[in-house]
């Protein structure tokens, strides 16, 4: 995607062919700062301080910094040291699990001078399937938009009204995202879209990180707070829904971002179709009960409680916006039951949001139907 | 309502007969701060900055407004000029209408000398009647908490958790509040509740004022961001929903606080009460459909695009939480269906949310049925 007419991955390696350069996400949209990463515990720091985020993006920069850790030392106790510090970064980040594991089994039995090569070459390929992915569920979701847009052409609108919660976009991944993946495509395919970005409080995801990247490849789009999205619904100004995810079931039921369930309710309620772009890497296919079955992180209150924004001598500042003799309750995600979902796009194609629908794109998953 | 252990109404005369006193509402949670109105320009200034909102304290500072201005000068251009000028400091909200059309009708024709008494005797009977008003919805709304809790304790719950948005509190009102009211009755009758104050974006009623009053009353709650009600739903911790609304119609369609449609589809959708405190002077006896005759005021974007907080030295201080290339809307409330709500509180007693329900209790609005 483009930064100021700029083509730019969220992390790359620098010319010099060991160190990485990655955007600092906290300091978005105010500020575009890009952060270089040269050491292992650049890279556990930009991770735990979420100047990275999103799964994919994370599993991308914990890769990297395995490769630097090994860099400076490659030697198998260097290589458990790397991996520990990395999945104490996130703790609950699967992506960032898998990664680092794949990586140490990769990785233990070679001799140590040809380590740290492998590592990189690993890591290389694994921020190109990553993009791969997103443009596969860029392809598929645009079909969708497409179809709509014909609908809605049909019915003299002007543009095609599209809803997104939190950040699934570019700045998730390594580059075009997985809900904003057919946004892009069907911008650049002469679509006339608008999104209505939701806020995402408490961490404000959608107005700090969507609306910025949208704004970078000149997406017209609007912010609106979480509670708008109803309101825009029974009034006819949302056409479709497209939102991302952080774990799904093999049944369907969708994990994301706190709030997703409450859009996907009044989409249900309003007629309007409601997707989830979900890669292969984040179906969770041991379980079929999102409700029951998956753990929902409970995030520190201070995410509620304080906020960081610009002062008016333009620097960023953080304030406190509750009083301090109230309780606070941060869930990070909720579920959404797979009859809420219109559809899943994943990198395979489009299918329905149920056990049926997955096994349809992915046979091997389910040996016992064969 | 209590704030540090004191007795305090939201708005009241001072011992000198003629000034009066508010709560500065846009320094709270952070400061309880009073502000003494002495004239005319006050009260409208206090009405226009938020200094006092909340339909019913708004009506009350505008009598007290109409007084201001005739302690200073009790001609009828004097009154004229008050009735205009406060007329326009929030040109939405109908009960400062309502008040200042009633008090210029009342006061017109009286001779200059009794203008002045007659119109601070009206303001103190508002005053008292919005009280008794908010008591009896309290009285009828304590009913239902009671029998909820009942049920509650049945099923061995230790507490009956009950989740309310924005602020239709004691600060809304002269004292008691609508939705709250039953909620500082069944704390005061021994039931143990607890509430899930919504933080309500953009203005954050909820967290600024919903959860200061309950705290200085001593009452177990806990803020939640607005896209956590639904999943606090699935997962059984809320048992009941009270809000309040700005405007009902004849038919039972809710208007209120932009957000409170999701909350009533998640509590439809987990079968979970939810009641809407209605005192007679917001429901509009003129219209049927909510969703096509009340018109959604669009506020200002700044609403959203900054925010106000207290700074680490204790300052005040408002910040900018969004970039500048992107568009906002600002939708001030929504409308919830009927078939949403469980039920309507007024101070005549609890009612279906139709216009057989309405009817029962307002017979008189219906003469057609008679």
């Amino acid at each position: 995607m483009e930064v100021l007419g700029e083509h730019y991955r969220t992390i790359w390696l620098n010319d010099d062919n060991w160190s990485v350069t990655v955007i600092d996400q906290t300091r978005l949209p105010h500020h575009f700062q890009l952060t270089h990463l040269s050491s292992l515990a650049d890279a556990i720091d930009a991770i735990s301080n979420m100047v990275v985020r999103g799964a994919p993006l994370i599993g991308a920069t914990a890769a990297y910094g395995i490769c630097l850790g090994l860099h400076a030392d490659a030697s198998l106790e260097s290589l458990r040291n790397a991996a520990k510090g990395l999945k104490a970064a996130r703790p609950t980040a699967v992506n960032l699990q898998r990664v680092v594991d794949d990586m140490t089994s990769l990785l233990s039995p070679l001799p140590e001078y040809e380590r740290c090569k492998v590592a990189y070459s690993f890591a290389a390929e694994l921020c190109d399937a990553d993009v791969k992915t997103c443009y596969q569920i860029g392809t598929h979701g645009l079909a969708i938009i497409e179809d709509q847009w014909r609908k809605a052409k049909n019915e003299g609108l002007q543009r095609l009204n599209i809803l997104t919660h939190c950040n699934a976009g570019w700045l998730a991944t390594v580059d075009w995202g997985t809900a904003l993946a057919p946004v892009y495509m069907a911008h650049n395919s002469g679509v006339p879209i608008h999104i209505w970005v939701d806020e995402t409080r408490p961490r404000n995801q959608g107005s700090h990180l969507t609306a910025w990247e949208l704004a970078q490849q000149g997406i017209p789009h609007t912010i609106i707070v979480d509670n708008a999205g109803g309101h825009l619904m029974q009034l006819g100004e949302v056409d479709l829904c497209i939102v991302g995810t952080d774990r799904t079931t093999r049944s369907g039921d969708v994990c994301n971002k706190i709030g997703t369930y409450l859009k996907a309710l009044a989409a249900y309620d309003n007629d309007i179709p409601f997707y989830v772009a979900v890669p292969e890497s984040s179906i969770d296919w041991q379980i079929s009960d999102g409700l029951l079955e998956i753990p929902i992180e409970e995030r520190d209150g201070r995410e509620v409680s304080h906020i960081q924004g610009q002062a008016e001598n333009g620097e960023l500042q953080e304030i406190s916006i509750l009083g301090s003799e109230s309780n606070i309750s941060n869930y990070g995600f909720d579920v959404t039951p797979s009859h809420l979902v219109s559809g899943l796009i994943s990198e395979r194609g489009l299918c329905e949001a149920s056990s049926y629908g997955l096994r349809s794109l992915f046979p091997e998953r389910f040996p016992d139907y064969a």
